[in-house]
């Protein structure tokens, strides 16, 4: 099954990729730019049949390896 | 404007996070994972009034900071 994983980081944890892309835009004259947060987003392609127990699966591979609990929230999604 | 970019790296090319992501996930049993991608998602705040405006100075800060035009894909979406 095809799942997709998105990991956000909480919005009051600083964003330091975020930052750094927003200084280099502002420095390129893209001066419109007001904000940048940059998010990843896990593709992962799982056997089993039974989407709940990919899912739950899934949900403990974030807990415990793709995402960092400290500073992100994450989304699982069986998408089929 | 809120604009949401999607940096996809092209099928064709290797994912260096996604394999070591994926050997760490075997490392800890969870060896019904058959493939990991790992694409990254910017979310941006522009200013302008304009959609179509914002949109085309995306699409040049991606094909110039954004994105790898040799690795990488993107999708530029303006949400409001």
């Amino acid at each position: 099954m095809r799942v997709t994983v998105r990991v956000i980081r909480r919005p009051d944890i600083a964003d330091p990729q975020g930052a750094t892309t927003l200084r280099a835009l502002h420095d390129l004259g893209f001066s419109q730019v007001r904000s940048v947060r940059v998010d990843r987003t896990l593709h992962l392609e799982v056997d089993g049949d039974d989407p709940e127990a990919v899912r739950s699966a899934v949900d403990e591979m974030c807990r415990r390896l793709l995402a960092n609990p400290v500073l992100e929230d994450f989304e699982v999604e069986v998408t089929e």
